[in-house]
């Protein structure tokens, strides 16, 4: 089977100054058309380093995907590193040069200067990809019956490569594999009460099946994944196996499909042509980000009130003045008016309220910090549930949204 | 110099089901105390590939930084790997029984089980980190001279051990280097252009002081590090030259610390002690989540109304329903209506409104996908501005609340 390394270049990677989202793209779309990656090597903008990441790539994979550190700039060494590597010469190639020069000249309507016309300059010893969405060219080289591929950093330009000639030429050029996943989402028990459940499930699986854990806010994904030559063979054994885990945990899903909780919400709302919306104090307006993030979501959602102040707690939302006073912003009672206050004002079918102490500051000895009160409902009724989350700032907002949208979760169903 | 390598292990790392934003993190604590990274591996839950990770990093770093796979089930194989590897048996860990045992106890109210128990053994051969966080304890091995520290993948677990063990540790073993990072970012100049800007003062940089160029945004951020045994030196030995860089890029920088936009636009406000809110359509409530992810925001920030029905700008934001039918909610019109209600509804001093199509579906010839209206402004004045972004969903989301943080950045600037 065919096996994929793919080396990130650039001092930003190693520094953490930029977390690397491409391999795990890179990563999905291999998979897809069932070609695993093997390793992920990141390195930064230094050439032995760079040149030692290639001679080992090369011996644990027959694919070498190189992304970063094809820029115009003195930073960007991989192009020259690679030439040399590759016994090559730089020539202008003159289909990348008249990209540059439309992009400059129509599109950016800046002068093409001297720098970027280097850019359509690639070693005579590769192939080049074509940058329909940048300056830089693509590479790619064979030496010893192993392929190299580098592509530039900047995802949408990467992206474009990998989907409009890498993907084809490895399909081409390998009698590739079926990978099959399915994965569910369990909500509200543990990694190991699920392992004690599902044990001689596990155990009894072939060794051509692989199960995985992802815990993830209180969730716990499982991933079944089967590797065989023939996809229908492949996809029989693991739908098999995956009805069996389903019936397994039965009691615990809350989907069989590989996707986010906001994801849930909106194929339940979808169904029953029902709208939703929000009003957010201490996540403040997370909760909508992540529903509004599903293309199409205005079929479902009709916006937000993200009430930080008081001010826009009252009017916005109508709560009573007198209320906030007596009990506080983070109370039974405020997150309750506030989903009545959206109901009301937004229209919807059904609302989510949540209002908590997020951090680092702002708690006090009654509510500490983690606090966050949460209302789920409909014109019908609403309830209300605390929750206490002891992390940092942004994971608490992250693990109040999930939460809070899981609770409309279960509000819906029992809704019917 | 110290080298430090980072082994990230599981299968859901190498198919992109999870994005590695633990080496990110690991990176930046131990930037700080002047350790580089030299190398990023990934491998997934494989035996013979995480051995060879161990024996090729060991060839290329001092200390090996090992997350991931240290979980209750039988996907995750590191400890037992590692117990071999480093000649151990193993054995119960007492202290981190008692952890196991009053977590499930008195914080999750679960029964304790064998499996769980599993979790406090240790192979003897290591020196063990407590888990403040979790079950799974850390493990400290040394051989040949070199340092394997092997800890969870959750992040909240591995960030307490880095915190509290690891660097600790680190300084103490190693006589560390120091590292000095500066950096700018500027607005509206590409990348090539400001290196023709800057190509004499990056050709007489001296070798201790490199310069990269992160494009992001439509921003390009400028940061130089230097490495060197004296802090002092080191330090004002960077102070000089980002002195030097930002004379030179002086009419395009936005801010010259490492900040996002949204921590740019709370330091403007905080200053003149005002205060915003923001109308937000298109991107649904992600303005108001950047704006809100800065601890202390409701200081300086009132709330958002996320309007993406018409029913909710007219409703929230009193945008006459006229104005949304004669223009579309797409529109010059509706756009500053959105941001006069918001000003008028939420009572700030600033206000931020955006309307727009994120894609992929909902373009017109006339308004095709990525076309967005902005406006910012005061009670005194608003303006707005149409841009027209050409990614996916996420990104034009992204790209329309950097955009327009940047004009509410210049309004107030302007306004003095």
């Amino acid at each position: 089977m065919v096996k994929v390394s793919i080396i990130t270049i650039g001092d930003e990677l190693l520094i953490g100054q930029v977390i690397d989202t491409n391999s795990a793209w890179i990563a999905q779309q291999l998979n897809k058309i069932g070609i695993p990656v093997k390793r992920r090597v990141a390195v930064g903008d230094i050439a032995t380093d760079i040149e030692t990441a290639l001679n080992e790539e090369s011996k644990h994979a027959d694919v070498i995907l190189i992304t970063g550190g094809l820029g115009p700039t003195a930073d960007d060494i991989t192009k020259p590193l690679l030439c040399k590597y590759f016994n090559g010469k730089m020539i202008v190639n003159e289909e990348a040069l008249a990209n540059v020069r439309y992009l400059f000249e129509d599109v950016f309507k800046r002068p093409l200067t001297e720098r970027n016309i280097k850019q359509a300059e690639v070693p005579d010893t590769c192939t080049v990809i074509q940058n329909k969405r940048g300056t830089a060219p693509g590479m790619l080289f064979e030496k010893n019956g192993k392929f190299y591929i580098s592509m530039p950093g900047v995802p949408h330009e990467m992206k474009g490569m990998i989907e409009n000639d890498v993907i084809p030429f490895l399909v081409k050029e390998f009698n590739v594999a079926h990978i099959a996943h399915r994965t569910l989402t369990t909500f509200g028990i543990g990694e190991s009460m699920i392992a004690d459940k599902i044990i001689e499930f596990e155990s009894a699986l072939p060794a051509a099946v692989r199960l995985a854990y992802l815990p993830n806010y209180g969730m716990v994904r499982l991933r079944l994944t089967a590797t065989g030559l023939h996809k229908e063979e492949t996809e029989n054994e693991i739908d098999h196996y995956f009805l069996l885990l389903q019936q397994q945990v039965k009691d615990h899903i809350i989907t069989n499909k590989d996707e986010p909780m906001e994801k849930i919400i909106a194929g339940l709302l979808l169904e029953r042509k029902k709208t939703m919306c929000t009003a957010e104090s201490c996540s403040g307006g997370y909760i909508a980000h992540l529903v509004t993030s599903i293309p199409g979501s205005s079929a479902f959602y009709d916006g937000s009130v993200v009430s930080y102040s008081y001010k826009a707690k009252e009017d916005l939302l109508g709560v009573d003045e007198k209320l906030l006073l007596d009990n506080g912003a983070v109370s039974e009672e405020v997150v309750i008016e506030m989903a009545n206050g959206a109901l009301r004002k937004i229209g919807s079918d059904y609302a989510i309220a949540v209002s908590g102490i997020m951090g680092p500051d702002g708690g006090t000895p009654d509510k500490p910090v983690g606090t966050v009160w949460i209302a789920v409902g409909s014109r019908k009724k609403v309830r209300a549930k605390k929750l206490h989350f002891r992390f940092e700032r942004k994971l608490n907002i992250e693990l109040t949204a999930v939460n809070a949208l899981n609770l409309l979760r279960q509000f819906i169903i029992e809704e019917g």
